[in-house]
């Protein structure tokens, strides 16, 4: 299970000229181009520290990689839904591609990785100290950001999603290699790196706006199965999917030990032998050539593969369920557009 | 420069036995000794985590390793000082107590520490990524125990703080080994690392009573000038402290390289060859057998151990001074006894 950066949702087809249909996200970003601008010239601005410049270089280091923004364009996307015209909807934005920047440093640091959006990571480039402690500082800028709309409720959601973010990552530390991690502990796992923020993204989008309750319901409910389909997506293509169009190569969460949805199905209808090979390879470490064609050999046996995709095309449908109960409206239909779009790479 | 922790003010006194005076923070745990026990208990309840047991367990050995509680200790004073009889200032003094140890967990990832009051840290016992996630939870937890208080001001307060802290960790990063370090740049450093948090402690402490304005600039001051001091006097014994009392060995900032106040006094005078010296010692860290005994006789010809101590008398002057303009209380004077307790040490 790799930390998913959404934003990498595209890059295979970014370089191909015979998509003339437009990309959903693209479609938000050009319909939100204005919010966009005001997000972008806001993050600059808050990025910035007067007394420590390793702040923003870090930062920008990452923010101005090119990421798609999706985060922030989902906030916008849900106030724009609910006929939000205020100010503050910018701000919350900002807060929550903060907060995303923030994960991605610790993350950085967590997982030692080397590269982020085909580009070294800050504490390659810099130090741990760095990413830790500017990681630290845009989650203290994201809550300033959101002291300044004047709302509480606000606060409390995305202090509920940072708690779940972190825990869902401390848990995945002790989770991703125990073979008794089940599909209700991997699902906690997934809201914590994914879901948790998108969910909060989008329902923040409704409370700035003043929704009715059921409407500020069904936009965390859309966030929340939208990040879930896409992590479970992303953990499926990895055993299954095409490197060109993923960047990723087959088995990488197999070599790396990860226990991802695939694998907690074959392992629940594993017999004894099977079992062994699950707990030499990924509880132990201990793999040898040919045992990833062995591990695909074993989830084609039991249906993973297909299981799995099921489920995320069950996500998808919840999270156009939940749009289905909103107000017809053009950003509507891009939300629905946005999450057929992720499980495109999968039908 | 190390990472202050004002919890061992005494650790040199509690084994001695002719000390018959009460310490004042002490005093001041038993004059709050209801609400420090709410404290402490509030603490338990929400550094649980149904879900990850990691968290409690990284947790627990920080917080409960006997550490004085000073800062939640202070919020609960200031309230106390200022009439406050609500529930709020235990959910405060806990926030700070969160605050405070997730710096600490980050603190031992940055410093690469192998102890923290005298045992293993979380990031030896466990790892890196361990401190940095669980410091992220304790840190989204606390901004819920904000919003609980309905304050939106104690959030802008503690938010400031936390930027204040990560940009004070940031710049100390690149500034504690270039000789180009003045004494404002110095003080900015200081504030981050410790003023920062003990003047929010304060304040909110008197936000949370509605206390006049000029009150609750009182008790920011009294909490920045009293960490200021702290922190200067830290840096201070480290050059020249009795290592039985201090638990350091004297020289220890030299030989990692930290400029701190007694030695950017010291180089503001220097001539040539003096600043060849720091820069050889400190920038470039090739320190040779002497060079300690070399460093300590430049102190004494430029009297900066003596500027610097005048300092920190001068900073616990001004902490009293604006204790003063409270009105009188119990615990306005154990604050004050706090005050001259942090400089007894080198009087």
């Amino acid at each position: 299970m790799s930390s998913t950066d959404l934003s990498s949702l595209s890059d295979g087809d970014v370089m191909s000229l015979d998509h003339t249909t437009e990309k959903p996200h693209d479609a938000l970003s050009r319909h939100l181009a204005d919010g966009m601008d005001a997000v972008n010239l806001l993050i600059r601005e808050r990025m910035a520290s007067e007394h420590a410049p390793r702040i923003p270089e870090v930062t920008a280091h990452l923010v101005e990689a090119g990421g798609k923004r999706l985060r922030p364009l989902m906030t916008l996307a849900a106030a724009d839904l609910c006929g939000y015209t205020g100010p503050y909807a910018v701000h919350l934005a900002a807060t929550v591609e903060f907060i995303h920047t923030a994960t991605l440093l610790h993350d950085d640091v967590v997982d030692e990785s080397a590269q982020r959006r085909g580009r070294p990571t800050a504490n390659l480039l810099w130090d741990n100290k760095s990413s830790v402690l500017v990681g630290d500082y845009l989650f203290a800028r994201s809550f300033q950001l959101m002291v300044e709309t004047g709302r509480l409720r606000v606060l409390d959601i995305l202090a509920n999603a940072s708690a779940t973010i972190s825990e869902g990552e401390v848990l995945q530390l002790t989770a991703a290699q125990d073979l008794r991690t089940d599909e209700g502990i991997y699902l906690k796992v997934v809201r914590g790196k994914t879901a948790a923020l998108f969910a909060a993204a989008t329902q923040v989008g409704g409370v700035i706006s003043d929704a009715p309750e059921e409407h500020i319901q069904a936009l965390f409910d859309y966030g929340d199965a939208l990040g879930i389909a896409f992590q479970i997506v992303d953990d499926l293509l990895d055993y299954g999917g095409n490197s060109d169009a993923t960047g990723k190569n087959i088995g990488d969460d197999f070599r790396e030990r990860k226990l991802t949805l695939p694998v907690i199905k074959a392992v629940a209808q594993a017999d004894e032998e099977e079992r062994a090979f699950w707990k030499r390879t990924i509880e132990k470490g201990d793999q040898q050539d040919g045992d990833l064609e062995h591990a695909l050999s074993l989830l084609a046996k039991h249906g993973a593969m297909d299981a799995t995709r099921q489920d995320a095309l069950g996500w998808v449908a919840k999270a156009k369920e939940a749009l289905g109960t909103l107000p017809e409206h053009p950003v509507r239909q891009m939300l629905m557009d946005l999450a057929d779009y992720v499980v495109d790479r999968i039908r």
